[in-house]
């Protein structure tokens, strides 16, 4: 994998953009931002500036033209220090890895060859008789740095911080093992985050192109990043995200766990899935999504949907429950996981096995009576002080959505709501990521803390680096759209500058603020490539006579020009032309 | 232009599919529909056979394969007959054309060898006295062809299509000199429609282009076309446009009027408007966007917006206004205008000249004071028989989207609302389609009885055909999620019928009842090109092993081998292990 590459790309992808840091209160708190630079605005009263204008910025240190990228030795681990001083972990030998860990027979492989060559130090967990979740250093009263820097990032006290998330009512995805992680804050009052799924499968794929859609998903704006790696070598893929992501890593290990009986669902064990909790939680995920409300007794609720269950770990966890006729190991097993979750602060992200896959299985029984035992199992969750999100649906009707995130708020005491889109209609396959970003807006608005994106080819097939691109935006889209509908206070700033830069013609500030310059940038060059067209005062839409904009910047001049504002020039216009107007004036002003 | 073209095309865009006609009480009542063939189910049970879907079919005789289209020949005129034994229509020469109908100087010009060939019948107006309009026969209790056609195309009754127009709560677009036109409706208590925007600008495209957007877009789904031309052959270009045409077209009149001045809106006179309108309602426009409500007075509460006034037609005329102090001539000569409308059944689509162009200015003073000027309009055209739509934003936030539909039906009693968008957030140019598919399926929700698309090239520049495509499709989603919310009955079969055939592997029908099966082929394909792929029970995304899908059909299988129900196989399996439930079973089953 190149190294520098990286720098390169940023500035094609956001040119007019810049890193910068935001001191926090110790000199290594310091919060990425990218500022985009704006040029003056040009008008009758002569130019004005226009302040430079900053932006969340998930992309992490690949954007920094002062940072050598090296994908062999991984990230920087910021949180290093943090996470020393707190004075509650311990070093040790870890569990080590196993040939199966990646689908191999022995260790005399190439998942051997190709494994992490970065990471030089043993795995973290808490102490003895420690906690060491963010939760819980919040309801201690802590303000941790990983709260202070989330504050500046999202402009907000530390204290609103550290209050949302010892409530319960936000997650900070942060392992001990992932230190190379910028913290960041998934609840409903905050910005609306977006996650990018990513992962080969047995079909499918390799370790380089997944790390590769990674940096690139964040450099469009993934908060977090899920691996839904299956097949061969899943370890070291793993291993080689997590050691270069800057954001958050989520998957789901009984992915992982099937594996290890090679596809065989009712092979699977309590063991088996607990050793590769502790697997991946040493690795640094910092939130593993469970399907611990899949019980048995729901599962004959879906037989005479449409479609069934349609999530994988739903599907695996019924299967397996059938079997044997045994209850879901996740449910009866859970405050054991919890023991475990709590040693490396990895969140639980209860997965919703049973949500449904079509517009006609949508807000059914089988739905809802998984969510009422993931309230039941939230309460459990929080008993240990282990950071919890409920997942939701998947194909939801745009009348129905609103009810997911109540229910959802109601029942699990808001614990943040993470979605897939939903999707508001089955009948548009390459659409999906349209179809489904109606939903997330939607669902975004009302409450729901972090979606979950769908590209363009979902239900069709894996995404590729392009459709990793468009799958985010499209849910920077939703997420934006639902963060101004909600009212975040900072939200509108962003739509405000880039409408003023329009208006004003700047045509390379409109780009340049906008989610996709490069895309912004090629669009209006297709049409008008001359370099003269950035500053022109008209576009290809209309043309200089039709031009709305240029005609509103007229009247602004008349009225500037008269020396009065234009309401006291039109009454002036209408006495001037009294007599006229009287004529017809009963007409006109009723 | 070559002539059957079309007809290839269209197999490989809908494979699977063909065009039928449903009959109606009449021999030359035929409505167009597309039949999608489905495969059958397999299952334990042995084959099942799924029967042909029908849907709505806008793209005209050109995806007939009986049908040879010549664009220089133009369509039938199906109406022609219905229009006729009416009986209170008239031939007359007509106005003629006059150089500057197109851009020049004299008749010798290049605008005349290009003139459209096919036409050979002279234009109808009502006989003296005479009111022809849609909302005319309906009042009168009259059920029309056009009724008939469009009541078996929305699968309701003719007396509901009749009500619903003699109510102002609906209009069939329907001008007697467009008989080529497939009648159509659009209001809150049909599917919601999608119009497509194309035209040509003083900077770029051309004639030919043009008319293979409209063919282009239609076969998509576009409901009607907005022809918003400007520069030269403004006249030449929508000539072939409309002789080629199976929806309804619409313009803009004040902008072919505008080119008659050389675009100096101070030169503008009711005289060049008042025979732009004639000249393009004897062309068979079927519906004129007029900015009638931007009143004088209205001006100054855009000075303090954040981006003015960003309609064309609404600068023209608040420039207009200005110039002279003079009230807007659309709004004191409205009167006359409906005298003309309801001689070819020309609809008034009033334009919202002060919409707002950024959230900032969303739902402003300026924006409603319009609208209650288009109430009052709207009643005066009510008063003459003239069918009325209200055309609406913009760019609006996603919680202040409903109150738009509201305002806009309670104000002008129920007059269809036809929006643009509203693109939901303006962060986000080269991607407009998607923050404004976000706004148009919650406006659509609301009761919008059409939806104007946006492109990916919206704020950038002018769409190519690629950019049509994408901007219909994503309309046909936003405008079916609406359908579906809004509990429009026949809207969920679709949905339901695609998810039956994913969830039993009929790769061939998912795609082929999908909106864009084309792109759905292709996208599966990348990743499985295989032919056995498209029979395969698993795809790309899973592999085999992790199908939820499936896994799905093992559980039912299971429970069928059995011969039972699921719930009683897990209750017998229950039964027969109860003695182990029993020691965890206060656990498990609280």
């Amino acid at each position: 994998m190149s190294t520098k590459e990286s720098n390169i790309d940023f500035k094609s992808s956001f040119p007019g953009s810049k890193k910068v840091y935001v001191q926090g209160s110790r000199a290594d708190i310091q919060v990425p931002m990218r500022e985009i630079k704006q040029s003056p605005t040009s008008g009758p009263q002569g130019e004005e500036e226009n302040p430079p204008f900053r932006v969340y910025d998930t992309s992490g240190p690949y954007t920094d033209t002062d940072y050598s990228a090296d994908v062999r030795q991984g990230l920087p681990s910021i949180r290093s220090k943090w996470i020393m001083d707190r004075d509650d972990v311990e070093e040790y030998t870890g569990r080590g890895l196993k040939p199966e860990d990646s689908g191999y027979q022995s260790v005399d492989t190439q998942d051997y060859q190709d494994h992490f060559p970065g990471l030089k130090r043993k795995p973290l967990r808490a102490k003895k008789g420690r906690n060491v979740t963010q939760m819980h250093y919040a309801r201690k009263g802590i303000i941790t740095p990983e709260t202070e820097f989330i504050a500046l990032r999202e402009q907000v006290s530390p204290e609103f911080v550290r209050d949302e998330v010892a409530r319960g009512r936000a997650i900070i995805p942060a392992n001990i093992n992932h230190s190379e992680s910028e913290p960041m804050i998934i609840g409903r009052n905050f910005h609306v985050k977006v996650n990018a799924n990513i992962g080969n499968s047995a079909v499918t794929s390799s370790i380089e192109k997944e790390v590769e859609k990674m940096t690139w998903a964040t450099r469009w704006g993934a908060d977090t990043i899920m691996d839904l790696s299956t097949g061969k070598d899943i370890h070291t893929t793993r291993e080689w995200i997590i050691r270069n992501s800057p954001v958050p890593v989520g998957t789901v290990p009984i992915y992982q766990a099937l594996e290890k009986v090679n596809g065989e669902a009712e092979k699977l064990t309590w063991d088996i899935y607990r050793d590769t909790l502790i697997e991946q939680a040493e690795q640094g995920v910092s939130y593993f999504t469970i399907h611990a409300g899949v019980l048995l007794r729901y599962v004959p609720l879906t037989t005479e949907r449409v479609t069934g269950i349609v999530s994988r770990g739903g599907s695996i966890m019924a299967s397996w429950c059938l079997a044997d006729h045994e209850e879901n190991f996740l449910y009866t097993h859970f405050e054991e996981i919890c023991e475990i979750l709590k040693m490396y602060d990895v969140s639980v992200s209860f997965g919703d096995g049973l949500r449904p896959g079509s517009i006609a299985d949508a807000n059914d029984d089988a739905q809802f009576a998984e969510l009422n035992t993931l309230g039941e199992l939230t309460k459990i969750a929080w008993k240990h002080d282990v950071q919890v999100m409920i997942e939701g649906p998947g194909h939801i009707p745009l009348h129905l959505v609103k009810e997911n995130v109540d229910k959802a708020h109601d029942i699990c005491d808001e614990a943040p709501f993470y979605t897939l889109g939903p999707l508001t209609t089955d009948i548009a396959p390459g659409y999906d990521h349209i179809t489904s970003a109606i939903g997330a807006a939607n669902i975004g608005w009302h409450g729901t803390a972090m979606l979950c994106y769908v590209t363009p080819k979902e239900h069709l097939g894996l995404p590729n680096k392009d459709d990793v691109r468009e799958g985010v935006i499209s849910y920077k889209v939703a997420a934006h759209a639902a963060d101004l509908a909600k009212g975040h206070p900072a939200a509108q700033k962003r739509d405000n500058a880039l409408s003023k830069a329009r208006f004003e013609f700047r045509w390379r500030d409109q780009f340049n603020l906008s989610l996709d310059p490069e895309r912004a940038l090629q669009f209006h060059d297709e049409t008008l490539p001359a370099e003269g067209a950035k500053t022109a005062h008209f576009c290809s839409m209309c043309g200089p006579k039709f031009c709305s904009m240029r005609i509103t910047h007229d009247i602004r001049n008349y009225a500037h020009e008269k020396g009065v504002d234009l309401a006291t020039a039109i009454e002036k216009g209408l006495k001037e032309k009294s007599q006229e107007f009287r004529d017809s004036g009963s007409k006109i002003y009723k």
